[in-house]
This record gives C-alpha cells, structure tokens and sequence, in this order.
C-alpha cells in the first residue's frame, strides 16, 4: 500500500482504505461537455479543436473496447499524449472493476450502450449563465437516482469524468463560492490568465453565493450531477471521487446536497498533488473535513515519450485514472511498478495498432 | 422456501436456489417495442391501444417512483386490473432489491436514468420483417455488454421485460425454430387464432431455420437483446429470466449466442405454469436443461378486485413479477402471504392517490 498517499485527514484515510481493501469496486465514468471548452487555448483535451466534443464519447469507448468508434483514432496529441483513459483502463482491467458509462450532457453519444440522464450540455460561461436553473436541479435529481442504484451493487463506487475545459467551470464554481481555488490545468503551461479571465467574466453576471445559483451561472452540467450520485451514494456505500481540481468543486456543491463525509475520498494523481500551480488540498480542507488519496504512477520510468509526459505537467489526470489505479492497487495488491508495466503495454498496443 | 416450486431440473433447481438465497440480487428491466401490438385485439397491455406504446416507459417510471411522468396514470385497466409492475415493485421493495432500466428499442424513453442503446422498435410481422439483420446482431451485442457489466456487480441479475404483443413475437420465434409452442396471453380468452393467423403469415415469408433470420423475420428487440444478456452474464453470475412464455423464446435463441445452462432459471408465476392454453414446461424442456421456479402470489385472497383477477387469467405475469417475488422471498425469508400483504397496500396506495 506504500504506493498510495494519505493527505488531508490522515485517520479518516486508513479507515477508508481499510474499508474497501480486497472489496468490490464499480467504476461509473461520467461524460459531460460545456461549450466553454470551444475557448481557443483552453483545454488540451482533443487533438485539434473539431474533435473536442467527441473525446468523452472517445474516452468511453476506448475503456470498453479499447478503440473508439466516434472517433478513428484515440484521443491523443498529435506528438503522442494519450488520453488517461489509457491508464484507467489499464487499471480497471487488471482488477476486472465493471463500469458503467453516463452521458450526463454529452454533446455526442458514445457508441456502446450507456446511462442517458437527458442533461443538457453546458453553455460558454465567457458568453452566457452555464446552466438553466431547472438543468442544474434536474442533474441532481438524476444523480441522486443513479448514485443510489450503483451503490446499492458495489462495495466502493469510483465516480470519474472527463469534460473539456471542465476544470475552468470548476474554477469559477469554486470561486463562486468564495474558495480560495487554484485549479490544475491539462496543460504544463497552465493558461491561467485566460482562465481567470473568463472565470472573472461568467462571476461578474450575478452576486448570488447561493450554490445552486453559482452552478446556473458559471457551472457544468458535470459538477451538480456528480454532487447528486455522491449525496445519495454514500448513504450506501464508500466513495471514491475519482479526479483532480474538478472534485473539489462537486464537493462544494455536495455541501447542499448533503453526503456522508465518513465513506468519501477523493482518489488522484500525484501530478495533481504536487502541481504548484493548483491548491488541491488546501481547497480540500476548506470544504470538507475528507481525506485525499493519491498515487504516483510513475510515468517518468515509461519506456515511452508519450507517458512521460504526464510527469512533465501534461494530462496529469482524467478519467478517473488517479482513482480507478488506487482501486486497482486495493482491490489486487499490484503495486504502481507492476501497474505501469500493464500501462506501458497498453500504450504499445494502441500506438502499434493505429 | 415451500412457497417456491421448482420444474423441470429439479436438481438444478435446487442448486440454483441453494446458490442465490441470502445472497445480493439486481433487476435489470427490459423494455422494448414491436408494432405487431397494433393490431387490434392482440394484447391487453396498455389501457387502450394509443396508450399502448407508453405502457413499458410507464411500467420502468412506475417500478422507480410509484407513479408515471410519461402518462397520467399508472398503466391499469378500465376497471382496475393493474400492471404487473405493481406486484414486482411490492417485491423488490421488500428485499431492497436495486433496479436498472433498459431501453432495448421501445418508442417512449422513460422519464428517469436508463440505458440507452440505440435499438430500433419492432415492426408489425404480420405485415413486414420484425427487425433488420443488423438490428438483430446490434442488439444482441449491446445485450453482451449489459449483460457482462451488470453480471460483475451481483451475484444474481434478475432479467423482466415489458413489450406490449411480446407473446405473439415469442410465439413466431418458437414456431419458427420448430419448437411445439403454445404461448400465454395476458387475457383469459387467449386470442389464440388471431395470434396463429398473424404467426402463420408472418412464417410465410421465409423458409430459413437458422435462429438469426427466423428472429429477423417474426421477432422484436427483446429475444436478441436479451439472448446476449444471457450468454454473457451467465458466464459470470446466476441468471434470473424472469417471464413466461417469452422467456422461451430467449432461452430458444440463446442456444445461438451461447450461455451456461447450470447458471440460469426461469422464474415465474403459477398463473403461467397453470394455463391450460400455454404449455412453457414442455417447451423450456424440448430447449434446454434448466429449471422453472415458480411462485403462486395468492392473488385470489387479494383485497382488491383487480388484483383478484391475476386468479382468473387476466395478465398472469410481465415486467419480472414471477421472478422478482421468487427473489424477495430467496434473499428475506419474506413468505407469500407477507408480500400478498405489500402487494394490497401498494395496490390501495396508487388506487386511492390516483
């Protein structure tokens, strides 16, 4: 277990391992989008600005069959980064974790057969409010409802996400709320001047501080769905919020909604925990009296370019690899070596078989 | 246990039961579409036959919330003969039994969380063929991937359908393969020569026995969605098929896609193993070597009238009810008359909140 990192609430950290030791895990990968993401220079995610809508379908697709269907390649940068998708696959496989896919305001379907909650995507918080107030409490609602029957079949639920630009939306959100919030970005240069600046833009709409009102004006549709599936999931069930920055925002809005703060951690990328330009922990302590778990991945000693630059400051988290790793290494005792050994053959199967 | 019956296999039975009691248990819904429920007089199902089509998304709103979004009421006869979902509801209830709902090609999404899957609605076969061959083979590999996720997160996945004429469908797909079928109705004047008149035509159109093209030309979505759900989740956990005759049908096909005969059961109402008109034990015999388990509700001590009509021929089984009881009972020790007495109260709830 050395190779999992306790922070935050160190006590509540073990006993939350401990739970969850050799247990049944379930991954849920929740996929969202808001057109904030059509900013040029804002998120990384997608190879070229077209594609960004379709790379949480991509995602999906890539962590059931391993190649994708909307899309004819995997997502990655044309030099070679893939998607975290690639580790958390890896991950899940190598401790047979199921997983369950949700549109949750996806522009674009993935092709294999989801959860459709009828959220709609998100709006351009620059431009317009993010979110109607009656899709902010609908995603909620759908939350609640499927946080309580995936929880009902699993000892720990693993929630991850990807949606572009998602950490600017979390951003604002946090902001919003009067955190003192640092965000991670995809990127090593994190393009903070052009966040803020639209962060700055969307707060300048409304004075509200009321949760819900700060979600409709400079959220996500992920951030109140995710809120949902966790206050509902963790009356049953232990919970591993499975991301960066992004997580601290659902934990925010998770305060109104209500959850149980002895079966929730956040489980990350040591990439994010050591990222100097974001605040995770701090942000965490902040919010919530939870512990944070984080694993290193040790993508440096990849035999590929393309994996080694996560440690570089690229990707760094995503699809709930950081958790759904942490999983794998509770669930089988494998440790991160073994881990990146699988991770590496994933990587030369995809770069062999494009 | 005495409140269960056991056909067929009455080791396997035995083994079955022996396997899943006391254990976690999943309800997986199915709910689908053929237009052959257009042709007048073919099916009870729905109060009156433009309502036909919302009758499954209803049931699945039914089963979650205790009332419809999708129409006004919950899905019942002119006077008072209730769906089968209002017994299945009573019992997963009871067991705290948790639920997901599958589109599998019906016309109305329901109006909560549900996979999606993107298989199109049968046609009327007894003007054209039920489905194309790409649907047959889209649904049977989208009943693939449900079937091996929701297998990994129980230790026995409960399948119950609602399609509206899926009796008449089920009935083709026997004749079709060569199998001595007489199938069940959920009206007690079986409209037997209605049914052979639209079976005979639709069988006309092709002379092929290979289960596939029979399916594409007199099937609906359910048998081949559900076929695939089979063969994978039986490979995994213990399986469920919860239905009468229809289940026939599946079990037929599913002799194609393959499964584990020493992990499946039938399970079902009394209602549909007493009908002198259907003959499922023959047929379940002449097809595989699993057990039939079967529950007699006592619905004819039932307060209620509408109730007290299951006794007497009307609607006998549908949306998993047989196998949902056989289940609450398994997992609590719960006994017949104890659910006879949840089944009335929720039976007076929804006719005094109406």
């Amino acid at each position: 277990m050395s190779d999992i990192k306790i922070h935050c609430n160190e006590e509540k950290g073990q006993k939350f391992i401990k739970d969850i030791e050799q247990k049944q895990f379930l991954f849920s990968f929740v996929i969202s989008y808001t057109e904030t993401c059509e900013i040029p220079g804002i998120t990384v995610a997608g190879a070229n600005t077209d594609f960004i809508k379709f790379t949480p379908a991509a995602d999906a697709e890539f962590l059931h069959y391993g190649s994708c269907k909307s899309i004819d390649m995997i997502p990655m940068t044309p030099d070679g980064k893939p998607t975290p998708a690639l580790l958390t696959k890896a991950a899940l496989e190598s401790a047979s974790i199921p997983q369950v896919i949700i549109n949750a305001g996806s522009k674009i379907s993935p092709k294999l057969p989801y959860f459709q909650t009828d959220i709609t995507p998100g709006k351009n918080i620059a431009i317009e409010p993010g979110l109607e107030q009656s899709n902010v409490m609908h995603a909620i609602d759908c939350g609640r409802i499927l946080g309580r029957t995936l929880a009902s079949c699993t000892d720990c639920l693993i929630i991850g996400e990807s949606i572009p630009a998602g950490t600017t939306t979390a951003l604002a959100v946090l902001k919003g709320l009067g955190v003192d919030a640092h965000v991670s970005s995809s990127m090593p240069k994190n393009p903070q001047s052009l966040k803020n600046g639209v962060v700055e833009k969307a707060l300048k709409r409304s004075d509200s501080k009321e949760p819900y009102d700060v979600i409709a004006n400079v959220g996500d549709p992920m951030i109140p769905f995710v809120a949902g599936m966790l206050s509902t999931a963790s009356e049953i069930t232990n919970v591993i919020l499975a991301g960066g920055t992004q997580m601290a925002a659902v934990l925010a809005i998770a305060k109104s909604t209500g959850y149980d703060e002895n079966r929730v951690a956040i489980g990350t990328t040591s990439y994010i925990i050591d990222d100097k330009d974001a605040n995770l922990l701090d942000m965490v302590k902040s919010i919530s009296d939870i512990p944070v778990l984080s694993i290193n991945p040790k993508l440096k000693n990849s035999k590929f370019d393309g994996l080694r630059a996560y440690s570089k400051g690229f990707v760094k988290e995503g699809v709930g690899a950081g958790g759904s790793m942490i999983a794998s290494i509770l669930k089988t005792g494998i440790d991160s070596k073994k881990l990146l050994e699988l991770i590496d053959k994933e990587y030369s199967r995809v770069t062999t078989s494009q």
